[in-house]
């Protein structure tokens, strides 16, 4: 069986796929323009009622939410391809807690940049600079943090790579390239080798050279 | 080895007491004055980088994040107590996308309107309406995918009380009670009956008994 992947052109999708190519899982993708509101017409609220994407169809199984579906099959395939979990419980908390870190701190402040430098023009509109420059200043303390831990472990949740480092991938994407803020990650010696570690794994270049971004 | 967990009076660390009450999990707990900035201490910036609760020490081995916790704990005690993960994979998939639905489409206009009504009054603040009325708007969508999700299962991801369900109840009682927004879960039917189901379990009964809030 297939897995269907719905609306492989957004970052949080990005995820799902890097994570299905890691773990040598089949799947077929299904565009959805966000932007004409696919995601809101009732046959596809009917797969995710809040009218999000990602979501997967595996077999009868629907699965929304990337982090969910991630840790799906991760824990599904768990001998399959890349171990993205840990070897141990214990190291698999820390992948949680570092996937936990992405989502609540990471996430936010780079989200808010990608929608006032990248998405504003896009619909004719001006990026507010206040927000810009907080967003700004809230992530690069957030940086710091990551540069110290990635002092003392190759990766996030320790010396292997995980859920937590590739969940990363597609808004810090979005960050380097078109919101050119690619020094935050390069001035900080650590996270920069981290991000030319991620961003050079065969599963990635795969997903970004076929699935580029929504415009 | 008893399992301390720093900052008992928040919500969020609320989530790790429950699961550890629920798992049969002896504990112990460490007070900290996020309003006297005990959180942001070099001593507590070494546990926990980013200045959060909770963080839990167990033995020697330390995490933060309260949903890294509560999958660990779940994981970790399968078999012990509560099952909090379903039997299945595909249930525990479930667990996990209703539990990344409670913490980044729930949980954020219940946490605008904590801070507008609740915290505002505490520092001296009048709460803005405007933000008021459009979390409330917004929790009210949510809410009524909630009652259409929980007329079909009794509770979030299936037919058993899972970390998705306590994963809710620390915000919620904020809005219930000294936010005064009741009404949003009484008036809907479903929705009402998994609130009364949830929050008269023992578990939640002890803690909020025992830490209740945080002023």
């Amino acid at each position: 069986m297939v897995v269907k992947v719905y609306g492989p052109a957004y970052a949080s999708p990005k995820r799902v796929l890097v994570c299905l190519v890691e773990k040598d899982i089949d799947f077929e993708t299904v565009p959805v323009n966000l932007f004409t509101g696919e995601n809101k017409t009732p046959e596809f609220l009917k797969l995710q009622p809040f009218g999000s994407v990602p979501v997967i169809q595996d077999g009868d199984f629907t699965l929304f939410e990337s982090r969910a579906i991630i840790r799906y099959y991760a824990e599904k395939y768990k001998s399959q391809g890349t171990d993205l979990l840990g070897k141990t419980i214990e190291e698999e908390g820390l992948v949680n807690q570092w996937l936990e870190v992405e989502a609540h701190i990471f996430e936010p402040p780079v989200f808010n940049l990608v929608q006032q430098i990248m998405f504003s023009p896009y619909f004719g509109l001006t990026g507010d600079e206040k927000v810009i420059k907080e967003s700004e200043e809230k992530l690069a303390k957030v940086l710091d943090v990551y540069e110290d831990r990635l002092s003392k472990s190759k990766y996030l949740a320790g010396d292997f790579f995980s859920l937590a480092d590739l969940s990363h991938l597609g808004f810090t994407d979005y960050l380097v390239g078109p919101c050119g803020k690619g020094y935050m990650i390069k001035d900080r010696k650590h996270v920069s080798a981290w991000w030319d570690d991620i961003t050079s794994r065969p599963s990635w270049k795969k997903v970004i050279e076929t699935y580029g971004v929504p415009f």
